[in-house]
């Protein structure tokens, strides 16, 4: 018997894209679509390319009924999302796609969102979402926070070298270059095709990037004393896929071990031999992440390369594994489509 | 119980869509995998975003071991595959995407291809693979040709319009943008990336581009007298994608109404309500095609845009719909993917 | 002496391409930079790529000393430019790039801009700024009206063929690609990178495109009776440039012969040899315009492709042109830089 | 009187290049382009671009008649070079735009390029071209060698900080995004459009780019001991342009005081207030280099950004700026032409 999910905020992109992977879902049905500036249109007025797709209209969150409604997926605003989340009926499991219940920590929260967290319960029982991590958690989980995508891409790369303690921990250099949609559909001039196609834009510099506090607090739980973690995020003249290339110091074939060792049962997580590295595109669309690992003339440094499609395994993808555990689904359901290339 | 398929020339990018097509289908599982060119390598080292699917290493095709296989998907380069066919099993179906089965009079092949075709006999029982059109002659037969893949986009917008005699056939013109991934993975320098992006670039212009053969083939059968076509294609600084802009001579309401009725009970086929237009990128990556008509301030001017996806529904998504067909399974398996948008 | 020039509307794309033609001009200097809502900023908040550069700050147009301004580009938006213009003193020569004077008729401009025209007596004074066409009335004009960018092109396609009336008038189907700089830099869902790459999106389709209230003034002028012209844009997935595909009914080549014949001395107008077609990208960044002509298998049926950088040649570059013969420069100063390639 | 060049290999893109910024240069002239592989083809069958110039035709580099020929411009690909500058005759001077001259020491030659230097002793005059620091050497040079792009772009962020000694030598993280040009009009499968776009590709990683070899040369002057250098490449979805992202251990306001010291006084190095950071496309096609300079949350750690375009200040640019002060002209003749955005 399929299970009926609400998916909310569904006229963004990781919306679009929970559409996406749920028309080959073998137990997943859209329910209800809610947008609350768009409600009353139809899907295909929002995205046209659902057009041919039997879906229910955009509604208003208060007019959702809950009844029937297994799981909802929160597309939602950051901010947005702890105000909605508390009102939803406890029957029904929700995957939050926002930064809203990332952070565990109200200091941590207010320090990076600049505000107080509206619904602290809630985000004391979220559980982190980084799927291979907290498998076990999330699958009794009635509250599950969606990592940040950029978070995701770089502890995919970091945490097992945290684990096997084969790296320093106060000297890594995140060097990120991410795709428009992780900016989502949303009209700032910065974003037009004209001012970036053929550039690259560094934004959000000198240690000041929200997820950075996800980092802090997923590495700090690995590491003895606070890891240091510098990051510098690049936009790409690209839509699609984030690349995260990590400086660390420690011996590459070690480094190159640990990341077989922890993901060698893994589906969604490939690691590469070791010396070759990954190519943006070549996880595009799908809920793939490849990693490689190279060494240096240098001793002792290494670059680990890490790519993943912002929107899929970064944070639609990522959402639907969690899903898929927490209906007690085979994991992997509706994401085993190979990437998109060319 | 699956059924295995081949696939030949398996290094382009037809043959790795049909890879990525496969790698969702409920009962076709890929048992062989060849390109000479590359015989002994790994699909991997060909196309590493396949990296973490077990496939089988790419062989030469007289390595193939026949028995077992079903049909065989022919991703061949034009020329090439009628050289290939008639030495496939008879127990095989075979699939094939190059342009040599396409045009069934030899003379007609010879006008457009230079020189007289190496399979008659096989040529002519070969059926033209335009699903929507020739299903029934596809569920029967051994051998499909598949389109070419702007032909497949014209005549989806152009034949209900002739089968209900709503223009003038004498007085069509074809405007076309296509991606470059229709140029297959060739080292031209008008392919590269450099010399492409922000540009548009005309070719096979003054009515030499081949797939008019297959205009010239199909709509004589619908016509009184040869139609009369003019097609003037343009690369586009793009990856997928075909755009068809068809101008033609009728009652644009009209014009709609016979899309309406003849795709009216297609899965694939979307006919957008009167005054809409659809845009390229409404069927990335999906076997979906998308049809629009609008009127002119001239009266009986009409215009007809068509987008389809150039390696999907014009290709490989096709060839699979179609090997749907011959093996007896749902026309849709495997096919029914949303579009990857944005 | 040079002449010293202000630009009113500095802050959008045109406005920054006036700065750039300016930069390498013997005889301009920019003395007055205005835009209202970012009035006090310098320009290199508004473009940072301009940084490098000793410009004055952005001011509102009514702090402007007129004083010593020989001519002024209104790079201001449709509509406003009809409110600004009058109150510019008499003495200061105006280049207009927007729609606001390119109809000399009230009633074709209610018609194509929904309103009454604000200053109707200066619309009737405006010079139509296609300079191969107006040049001495160019000379000697007060008031200069920029083209629209996509007229320019199909004009420059177009023109020659009534003058040497070697084309059927009544049946012209214009096919436009254009890319996004044409639309300004203004905050558009459609505009965004995530959006438009790799896509194509058709746009003011159904004789909608107000620069057909252009081509039906300066065509009229040349036809007995209204021609008759379809035209269908299509934004591209590409920053700058435009490619005119006009499809008409005339010998091909009395057409090419034609268009050699009016553009034998013209500087900036490229005419190919007879079978020769442009790509978008040769033209890039700068103030010329290739032309081709293609025959078809169907008798007297031809192509002509037009290019041009809607930016420069079809705006800008344009104006700096116009504005050298107003000022009594050498109408090629400023322009000669060859095309960005690659 | 106008100096008269000759370009030497002007079919690849650093020679169209050196064309179009010769198209506005008040006082060179190309007098003969060579392209021994197009030998006899007029320049505008290989770019088409240049189609309106009166350009020569392309000749072998043996027909060149070297009467009248004050300066080559050596566009050839690497190791061609040291073949044919030993027979250029002495009253010409030549700049070198390829590999072949930048390194003195033939060892370290030898190790980055894998085989013995052929012209040892003109390795040995030759100056580096790295304009801003070897002014007056250049000045008086008969053989300036072009540096790497990606060389140039590295240099101009760190040798200030090695000048003034604020950084730590033995630990700097160089991540370098490069677009397709950079790697020349060559026909390689990573360089199609199709493969490029929408994607970023790793290469020459692991301290493998030869590049380094004028990092190690370079910065050895400066440093006490040699300096320690991690370069990692990232391919870009992008034509033109470069991204260096410096990451180095010392006080950031101070690396920002000294690179305002260094470039205080020139024309095409602009440095930003600190805390901002340049876009690529900020210097799109022009031979301006803009750099940033941000701290971060970590003690002594700073993210030095530089971007210019890999053509034109990284190449072709920084070539006709060396040969102004070879032919002595002014430094910036023919370069102050701004970037072209968008």
């Amino acid at each position: 018997m399929p299970h009926h999910v609400a998916i909310l905020g569904a006229s963004g992109y990781t919306g679009a894209e929970l559409v996406r992977l749920i028309s080959t879902h073998p137990s997943i049905r859209v329910a209800t679509l809610t947008g609350d500036r768009k409600a009353g249109q139809p899907m295909s007025t929002v995205f046209p390319h659902l057009g041919h797709m039997n879906l229910p209209d955009l509604i208003a969150i208060d007019q959702v009924d809950w009844s029937g409604i297994d799981l909802a997926f929160c597309a939602l605003p950051h901010a947005t999302s702890q105000a909605v989340v508390p009102s939803v009926p406890r029957h029904v499991k929700v995957v939050d796609l926002s930064a809203d219940f990332r952070l565990h920590d109200s200091d941590a929260y207010e320090t990076w969102y600049g505000k107080p967290h509206a619904a602290m319960e809630l985000q004391q029982d979220a559980v982190y979402g980084l799927t291979e991590f907290y498998r076990e958690d999330i699958r009794s989980a009635r509250l599950v926070a969606g990592t940040g995508c950029n978070a995701a891409a770089g502890l995919y790369g970091l945490r097992p070298l945290f684990m096997e303690k084969c790296i320093d921990f106060d000297d890594i250099v995140l060097d990120l270059k991410a795709s428009v949609s992780g900016a989502g559909r949303s009209l700032r001039e910065h974003l037009l095709m004209a001012e970036m196609e053929d550039s690259v834009l560094p934004y959000s510099v000198g240690g000041t990037h929200r997820h950075l506090g996800e980092f802090d607090q997923e590495l700090a739980k690995l590491a003895d004393g606070k890891p240091k973690v510098t990051l510098t995020p690049h936009l790409l003249p690209s839509t699609r896929g984030i690349v995260m290339t990590c400086y660390v110091k420690g011996v590459p074939e070690r480094i190159h071990a640990a990341l077989e060792k922890v993901y060698g049962g893994e589906v969604f997580i490939h690691v590469l031999p070791f010396g070759q590295v990954p190519q943006m595109k070549h996880v595009r669309a799908s809920n793939f992440c490849y990693i490689g690992v190279v060494g240096d003339r240098r001793e002792r440094v290494a670059t680990v390369i890490v790519v993943l499609d912002n929107l899929t395994k970064g944070s639609s993808g990522q959402a639907i594994q969690n899903a898929n555990l927490m209906l007690g689904e085979d994991e992997t359901a509706g994401l085993m489509a190979a990437p998109v290339y060319p």
